[in-house]
C-alpha cells in the first residue's frame, strides 16, 4: 500500500445497529482500514476514518455511503451538530504519496457514483470546490437538511452533481478534498449553553476569532455539561496549545472549569508535537527527532547506504 | 529491516573533526542507520543514536568504538558530565521484534570484542549486570576516569571483560542493554550552578527525587546559564510533565526563570502524548490514535482483511 488516502465520511446517525452496518460495510472492503470512529447521541452523528489507495479508499467510502442512504431516514433526524444529509460531509485527504490533485479526482469519481445510483444531489467543497463559495462547507449547508428543498432551487446553490432536488430520505451530500486537520472538542464544566456559545463564538474565524478554526457549542444531556466542538484547518499555523490558552481564558471568565478534552477523529503527530514543545519549553522539536517516526523513516529508506 | 535495535554510545569528545570521523565509521556500516548525534563542549561529550539489525547494529557501535579509543585521549579529557572511558556508555535497546535478552546477548558481544581487539577493561550494566549493584551506571563510574587504576583493582570493581587495569588513553567502557528511555535539558536563567545543582538534587532519585528520574547540573560557559540535565528511565510511571513541573516549583523558589529546554538524543513518542495529554486535560490518547502510527500499523498489517 504505497500510495496512502484518508477518508473522514461523517453520516447523520448514532444509532449502534446502523453504525455497525454501516461501519461493516467499510470494514469488508478490499485493502481499506478502518483507522477509528466515534458517534455521539448529542450529535447524533458518526464520523469514520479509513485508509487505502485511490481505488480501495473510493469503495470504501461508497460501500459506507450506500448503507447509510439505506438506512438513515433525514426526516427523523435531530442533532446539535449542523447537517444536510444522512452521509452528510465526505471529505478525502492526502496522506501518503499523492497529491491533493488526486483527492480532488476521487471525491469528484465518489459524487459522481452516488448521484448516479442514488439519486442524492452532490455538492463539491474545500479543494474540489467549483467556485470559491464553495470551498467553505459551512456556506453549502446553510439551512441545513430542513431548508434544503428550498435552498437547492436557488441558482448558486445547484448541485454539482445529481438532481436539483432534495433527496426525500438522504438529503443532500458535500464531498470534497482538502489537507488533514485536527478535530477537537473541550469539556466545559456547564450546562448552561448561551455561555459555551459565546466562547465557541470568541474562537470560530468568522466571529472575530482565530483564523483557521471553526468552533460550536453543544449540550452533552447524559452529563448535563457543554461541549466546544472545534476544527483546526492549519494547526501549524494555529496550534492546538494557543486555541486551548484562549479557550481557557475566556471560560476563566465566566468561572467554568474545563472538565477535559477529545480529539475528534485521528490526532496529528503535528498538532502534538506543538503543544509539547510549547509547555516544555522544547525548541524546535522536528517530526525526525521522535524516536518512533526516525525508525519508521529509516525502515522506508532502506538502511543508511541509500542516504544522502 | 525486521528486528530493530538502538544503541545510543556515549564518547568523551567534542571535537568536531574527531566527531566527524567517528559518525563516519558508524555511517559507513551496512544496514546501519543514523537517527541522531549531538555534542556540547561543557559536557565535552558526543551521544550518538544509531539503529539496525542485531548484527549491525553491533558492527556499527564497533566500528565508532575502535575510531573514540584511536583517537580519544582520556589522560587531557575535561568535561561536566562524569565520565570513565573514551568510549564512555554504550547501551542496547530493544525497538522492534526483538527482546531485553537480545539485547543483553550484543552487549556481551560488544565488550568481549572491544576487550579482545583494543585491551580496555568492560563493565557491564543495565539488564546486562553481572550483580544487581552494577545495574546502576553510576555505581560502576564512580571515581571516573582519574580514580579508575585505584579503583579498578578492588574486587567487587573487577571488570566482566578485559584486563583489570586502565587503559592509559581510553580508560574504561560500560556496556549494557535497558529500555527505552527519555533524555531531557531544561536550560535555567542563572549562572549560579550552586543553586542549579539543589534544583537537579530536588528531582534526583538518590537524593529523595522521582524514582525513574537521573538529574545533575552544568554549567555552559557561552550562555553564561546552567541546565538540568536528565534521564528518566521509565517515563510512563514517571511523565515528563511531571518532572518539568516540579522543576518549574524548585526554579520558582529562586526565582530563576526557565529559558528552554531540549530532549537529548530521540525522544519517545508516547513521552510526548503523555506531555500533550496533561496540559490539554485529554483523556486516553492512546499511540493508535495519532493518525501518522495508525497509517504505519495499518501498512503494516497489509490492510484491513488481516485484522481481526
Amino acid at each position: 500500500m504505497r500510495e496512502i488516502i484518508e477518508c473522514v465520511p461523517n453520516f447523520s446517525t448514532s444509532n449502534p445497529e446502523i453504525v455497525k452496518l454501516i461501519l461493516n460495510e467499510i470494514k469488508k472492503t478490499e485493502n481499506a482500514f478502518l483507522l477509528d470512529h466515534t458517534f455521539d447521541d448529542y450529535y447524533n452523528r458518526l464520523v469514520v476514518s479509513v485508509i487505502g489507495d485511490k481505488e480501495s479508499v473510493l469503495d470504501a467510502a461508497l460501500n459506507g455511503a450506500f448503507k447509510a442512504i439505506e438506512l438513515i431516514d433525514m426526516r427523523k433526524h435531530k442533532g446539535q451538530h449542523p447537517r444536510i444529509g444522512a452521509v452528510d460531509v465526505v471529505p478525502f485527504i492526502p496522506i501518503k504519496n499523492v497529491t491533493v490533485d488526486d483527492c480532488i479526482e476521487i471525491a469528484r469519481k465518489f459524487g459522481k457514483t452516488l448521484a448516479e445510483k442514488c439519486g442524492v444531489p452532490i455538492y463539491l467543497y474545500g479543494e474540489a470546490a467549483t467556485s470559491p463559495k464553495r470551498s467553505d462547507l459551512d456556506w453549502i449547508r446553510k439551512g441545513e437538511y430542513e431548508q434544503l428543498a428550498e435552498m437547492i432551487s436557488k441558482p448558486d446553490r445547484k448541485p454539482d452533481f445529481g438532481p436539483a432536488k432534495a433527496h426525500p430520505t438522504a438529503g443532500a451530500t458535500i464531498i470534497g478534498a482538502r489537507k488533514v486537520m485536527a478535530g477537537f472538542n473541550v469539556n466545559l464544566g456547564t450546562a448552561d449553553l448561551k455561555v459555551a456559545k459565546k466562547i465557541a463564538k470568541a474562537l470560530h474565524s468568522m466571529k472575530g476569532g482565530f483564523s483557521n478554526v471553526k468552533a460550536m457549542a453543544a449540550f452533552i444531556p447524559e452529563k448535563n455539561i457543554t461541549q466546544i466542538g472545534m476544527s483546526i484547518s492549519d494547526f501549524e499555523k494555529t496550534p492546538l496549545y494557543r486555541v486551548f490558552e484562549l479557550l481557557k481564558v475566556e471560560a476563566a471568565r465566566y468561572n467554568i472549569p474545563i472538565i477535559g478534552s477529545e480529539f475528534c477523529g485521528m490526532a496529528p503527530l503535528k498538532a502534538l508535537i506543538d503543544i509539547a514543545a510549547y509547555y516544555l519549553k522544547i525548541d524546535n522539536l522536528a517530526e525526525d527527532r521522535i524516536l518512533e517516526i526516525a525508525v519508521q523513516n529509516a525502515i522506508e529508506k532502506g538502511g543508511y547506504q541509500n542516504q544522502s
